[in-house]
C-alpha cells in the first residue's frame, strides 16, 4: 500500500556507524563514540531529586497545552538572569523538546508551499520537518568566508530569486559550532522583519561558548522572531523532552491551538522538574559540564596541527568540531567507516549536515569526557599518519 | 508578520468552561469537573516506583527514535497476552502519546491533498491534525443507526465521490464511547486494503469496556492498517506522554526516519518504567480503575431516566456519556454554561467533537470517582427539573 512521498526522509549516515560500533564494542572492542551530540553526564541532581519528590505524590497529568505556569515564569526569570531582558512568560510555550517546538513553530508560521531559507551545512532536521509539512527549503550555501553562517544578502538574493517566508538561523550552530556576531543577527532580524520574512532562531546550544559573548545574542528580542530552545544540550536533558519557544504576540494563540491537538501537553515530570533546573544548583551543574567541554575543546585544537584537518571550522560554542579531511583522499563515508575499523573511533559524516559539500567533511562531538576526546583525538592523528 | 492558515485552528469551547470552572474553584465552591478525558488515578505504584530507581541511576539521554528495544518488547508481549496475537516487536513505533503516534502515522501514509474520512462527532485532533499536514478531511455523520460508526458504504460513497486515501476509526470511541463490531471492523479493514485506502485505528480506550468483548478486536492482526495506542487511558498514565504504533512493514522504515526528524525519540524515563505497566502489578492497577469506571457508568444508567438526554450514545468503552440535550430547549454551549453556573457541573459541548450537530450534545466523563460523578448526575438532573 502507498507510502507518502513527504515520508522519503534520507536516512542518517551515522545509523551506519552507530550500529557497527555497537557491534563492535559489543565484541568486546574498546570503541571511542563521538557521534552523539548529547552530554554524557545527564540531568543534574537537583533536578533529578525534584522528579523522584513528585513520583512520590505529584499530580503527572496533563498540564496546560503551553506548559505550567512555574516553568513558563522560570524561562522568563532565565532571560533576565542571562540576557537582562524581560519576556513575557504569556510568550513562552513550554514544549516536547526542541523538536516539538520547531513542528509548532513551523506550523504556526509557514504554510504549505512557503519558502523556508537555512543554512548548508546545518542540522538536517530543520530540513526534514520542513519538508514533511510541505515547505520548500532554499539551502544557503554557507563557507569559512562567513564562519558558516548566512548573510543578509543571501537572504536577499533568495527573497528576490523566488520568494521567501522564513528563515532558520542557529548560533552555536550545529555542525560547524560557530556564532552569528550580534549585529550580524540584528541587521538579518530587521530585514526579516521589514520584508515579512520569520525569523526563526536555534538558541539550543546558548550557554556553551568559549568566547564569553553568548549571552548577549538573543533573538528574543526581536518582536517577530521566533526562539527555539532546548534543556538538552546546556542542562543536559535529553531524554527528559523538554523544551521552549519564544513567540511573537501573534503566534501564540495559533501555538497554543496547535500544541492542544498535535501534542496535547510536554511531559509533565519534566515540566514540573525542570523548575529546578533554573535553581542556583541546576546552573552551577551546568557551568561545570561546559567547563569540562572547554577543557575537551582545548585538548582538541593543541592535536589541530597533528589532525591537519583544513580547513577546521571555528568551534566558538556548541561542542562540536566540524573539519575538511579532503587531504586524506577519503571521502567522509568512507573517513568515518576505516577510522572505526581500524582505530576504534566513531565520528560522524559530514554527508548528514551537507548534501553537496559534506563528503570532505566530518563532524567530531566533544561532549563525551575529556579523557575519551583526548584519547580519540590521539587516535585519529596516528591513524590519519598511517594512511 | 503572517501567521499560517493552518494554524487556524477552531479553539476548543471546553477551554472557556475549564477556565469559568477553576475561578469558581478558587472562589470556593464546590466545581464538580467532568470535562477531563483523564483518569484522575495517575500511574500505577509499579511504574512509580521503577522510575523512582532509573532517576536514582538510570540513563536518561536519548533514545532509539522508535522506542526502546525493551518496551517494544513487552508491547509485543501485551498483544500476545490480550489478544493472542503475535505482533513483531520491529513493527512496534514507541511514540510521545498518542498524538505523538498520529503525527508520525499520518505523515507516513499520507501526503499533502490526500483525503481522509473519519466520524462525526469524533476526536477534534484527527481533523485538527490531519489539516495542519496538509491533508483533506472528509467526515462522515454518523448516528444512532450505526452507533455513531462509519460504515463500509460511507466509505464507498466518499471513495467514489471524491476519492480516497484514508480513514480513521475509534473504538471505543470518543465522545460516544461506542464501539465497532468485530465483524464490521473487519469488513471495513477488507475493503480499504482492497481499495488502497489506508485504515489508521485508535485503540487507546481498549481495555476499558464494559460488555467484555473489547480484547478480540484489534486491527493489529490486518497487515495494511496503522495502530495506535497509549498510556494515557488504561495505564492512566496522561502527562508521561507515551503512546506506541502497529505498523505495516511498509511503514516502519518511513516512521523511524521521520520520527528520528520531528520527535529524535519518546520520553526516556517514560518508555523505561513503562515497561513495568506490563507486569502483573500494573495490568492490576489498571483494572481496579476500570472497574471503578464500571461503578460510575452504572450509577449514571441508572439515572438515565432522570437525565432525560435522548439519544444518548450507548456507552460500551471509554468513559464517557454523550447525550442529546435538545429536549432542554438549550444549545450545548449555553446548556454547558448555565449548568456551571447554577449548578457547578463542568461538561463539554458537543460543538468540540461535531461542529455541524454539536450544538445538541454534551459529553460528560465519568473518569472522575464514583461518588463525584453520582453528585454531578444528582445535580444535573435537579437543575434540568428545574428549567
Amino acid at each position: 500500500m502507498k507510502v507518502s512521498r513527504r515520508s522519503h526522509v534520507p536516512p542518517f549516515a551515522v545509523m551506519e556507524i552507530l550500529a557497527a560500533a555497537n557491534q563492535r564494542r559489543a565484541a568486546g572492542r574498546d570503541v571511542l563514540n563521538l557521534c552523539a551530540g548529547e552530554p554524557s553526564t545527564g540531568a543534574s541532581d537537583v533536578v533529578r531529586a525534584r522528579a523522584i519528590e513528585l513520583l512520590q505524590d505529584g499530580d503527572l497529568g496533563y498540564t496546560e497545552a503551553l506548559g505550567v505556569p512555574a516553568l513558563r515564569e522560570a524561562i522568563a526569570g532565565h532571560y533576565r538572569r542571562w540576557y537582562d531582558v524581560d519576556v513575557d512568560p504569556a510568550r513562552i510555550a513550554v514544549t516536547t523538546g526542541s523538536s516539538g517546538g520547531f513542528v509548532l513553530a513551523f506550523l504556526a508560521a509557514f504554510d504549505v508551499g512557503d519558502r523556508v531559507a537555512l543554512a548548508r551545512p546545518g542540522y538536517p532536521a530543520y530540513k526534514n520537518i520542513l519538508a514533511a509539512l510541505g515547505c520548500e527549503v532554499v539551502e544557503l550555501d554557507c563557507g569559512p568566508e562567513t564562519r558558516y553562517q548566512p548573510t543578509v544578502s543571501q537572504l536577499m538574493e533568495a527573497y528576490y530569486g523566488g520568494g521567501l517566508d522564513g528563515v532558520v538561523v542557529a548560533s552555536p550552530a550545529n555542525p560547524t559550532g560557530t556564532m552569528i556576531a550580534p549585529a550580524e543577527l540584528e541587521a538579518a532580524a530587521r530585514w526579516c522583519s521589514e520584508h515579512d520574512v520569520r525569523l526563526v532562531s536555534d538558541e539550543i546550544y546558548h550557554g556553551i561558548a568559549y568566547g564569553g559573548d553568548v549571552h548577549q545574542a538573543t533573538a528574543a528580542v526581536y518582536d517577530d522572531a521566533v526562539v527555539v530552545n532546548s534543556f538538552s544540550k546546556y542542562w543536559a536533558m535529553t531524554g527528559w523532552r523538554l523544551g521552549w519557544l519564544v513567540l511573537p504576540e501573534e503566534l501564540v494563540a495559533p501555538v497554543d491551538a496547535l500544541a492542544g491537538n498535535v501534542a496535547l501537553s510536554p511531559p509533565a515530570l519534566s515540566q514540573h522538574a525542570g523548575v529546578a533546573a533554573f535553581s542556583d544548583a541546576g546552573y552551577a551543574a551546568a557551568a561545570a559540564n561546559v567547563e569540562r567541554y572547554a577543557v575537551s575543546r582545548a585538548a582538541l585544537l593543541e592535536r589541530a596541527q597533528e589532525l591537519g584537518w583544513d580547513p577546521v571550522a571555528p568551534a566558538d560554542g556548541a561542542f562540536y568540531l566540524y573539519g575538511n579531511v579532503a587531504a586524506t583522499g577519503l571521502d567522509s563515508r568512507t573517513y568515518c567507516a576505516r577510522l572505526l575499523e581500524e582505530a576504534d573511533v566513531a565520528i560522524t559524516p559530514g554527508t548528514d549536515f551537507d548534501a553537496v559539500n559534506g563528503h570532505a567533511w566530518v563532524r567530531l562531538s566533544f561532549a563525551a569526557s575529556p579523557q575519551t576526546v583526548t584519547r580519540a583525538a590521539e587516535r585519529i592523528a596516528a591513524w590519519q599518519r598511517a594512511l
